[in-house]
């Protein structure tokens, strides 16, 4: 298996995803956006925005390659040699109008160097305005069997990283209700580079199905003005989260990144009220108490 | 001069500002806000929202000392001792409701350790969403009149510091139209600790005038939808320049200050759209031209 063949497996992922969310929005239509990176390699946008249920929501593929960036060599303690990189993903941000309805991430990516090293990346997590708890233990189920039908090591160690990943340290709350992060997964410990992707592959097949599903279970959920300025506070948490703290996003910046595509995950509007308390009791106060690591959802 | 009159002068600024601008707001007052800090210290933040002008300000004052933060000790190449440390200062972040009226920042601090050394630092910038020439022709003559007062080498050299210091990279563009940024000023090259609190002092006390006039010139500037739109959008940078490139938000996060106090400085909404293109000729396509370093607006 090569690298085209991921690299095409993830243009169709994209297609595929685009078509199932337009089919359960039933408005608007993802606009393609292609682009092209000056030290090799580009990608195609899509971004949807005004939709019946889908405020903004951008699903972009890309495959860039060139000389290995700097902040890449560092992590991996290559110094003085500069070898080639080629990766290829798929990243996804719904924002949705309904507070009711939360917002999701999910990314699969695959990375190679010309020194032959190669690893699969990527997760999804679950970012309620309001936890409904219910919606939460269906998320991590779902992925829970997505994992166990490649190695029962994966959800919980996968879990786990999502918790410590999707954190605000300054706001000591998790971004939302997790889900699984993963990174480096290699041929290693039994693992063949066809196992890694098949489960890959399989992490981005449950995107569609389990988002759709939140948008027309949720979609009915009543809210009204209050519910609508607690979603533009959460969403400015996001924006926190993606700027300050998200790791993808720092490298994706500091390595000249196509700024537009990187952004994309911020929401349409979000909203800083100067040291908000939560009422005691609310629904607010109830989801803030559920922000938290370490929750078993299954 | 020893730090406790810096911080009495520093405390009297604060109040003296605060009643500045509620004169001129006319409508709301600033909120008081003491918190304390575990490490030793704490500080009053004063916040200011729904006035007839301001839709969101904070002029914040703290005092802190302790152990001195390893971050800072890298950055001065102090290995292997803890020495501590007190650090006081003024900060403001206004964000006004009429877009026709800048953005503006202001700090003043003023930093010591337990091995003697000390510096002043600061800046004042100023964000327009719509860049008017003659209102950043004004800006800069005041700061160039307050620099020039203390030392001619002042204003070109924190005029460039800003230039550099408030630069968004990865959008190319400034925060704003600039202003002064200047930090480590010690008594070096002739200058004493008194003329560069002198200084300091001048540029504290020019903030109030300076503000306040674009307030009570600029409120009657007329605005519709489609500049309420351009704010937010502007604004959304603001929150870009705030949370990825300032080094004095990144401090503050990663030595656990209070993170109110710090993210006071975003804005009440902000907004995102992808890939904006301003039109042709439009007032926001000339605002653009505007945002880059170099312009000399004296």
């Amino acid at each position: 298996m090569n690298r085209e063949s991921i690299q095409d497996w993830l243009t169709q992922l994209q297609e595929s995803i685009c078509s199932q969310l337009e089919r359960a929005d039933g408005k608007s239509k993802f606009v393609p956006d292609a682009w092209t990176r000056p030290g090799g390699g580009g990608g195609i946008s899509r971004v949807l925005t005004g939709g019946n249920i889908i405020e903004k929501g951008g699903v972009n593929f890309s495959a860039v390659w060139g000389k290995t960036p700097e902040a890449v060599l560092k992590t991996m303690n290559i110094i003085g040699e500069q070898p080639d990189f080629y990766a290829t993903g798929v990243s996804i941000v719904i924002h949705p109008h309904n507070p009711m309805i939360p917002i999701i991430h999910m990314n699969v990516r695959y990375f190679e160097m010309s020194t032959g090293q190669w690893w699969f990346g990527g997760g999804i997590d679950l970012t309620p305005h309001y936890v409904i708890e219910e919606d939460a233990r269906h998320f991590h189920r779902t992925i829970k069997t997505v994992c166990d039908k490649h190695h029962e090591s994966y959800y919980p160690a996968f879990k786990q990283w999502a918790d410590d990943y999707f954190f605000i340290k300054h706001r000591n709350e998790t971004r939302g209700v997790g889900g699984i992060f993963f990174d480096y997964l290699k041929d290693e410990s039994g693992f063949t580079k066809e196992s890694r992707f098949d489960f890959v592959k399989d992490v981005g097949l449950a995107f569609a199905p389990l988002y759709t599903r939140f948008m027309s279970h949720n979609q009915g959920l009543k809210y009204g003005t209050a519910e609508k300025q607690w979603q533009y506070m959460r969403r400015g948490r996001y924006v926190e989260f993606n700027l300050v703290c998200d790791r993808g996003t720092k490298f994706g910046l500091d390595t000249d990144g196509r700024t537009e595509s990187i952004l994309m995950s911020l929401p349409p509007q979000a909203n800083w009220t100067y040291n908000y308390q939560a009422t005691a009791n609310s629904a607010e106060e109830k989801t803030l108490s559920l922000l938290k690591k370490g929750i078993e959802w299954v």
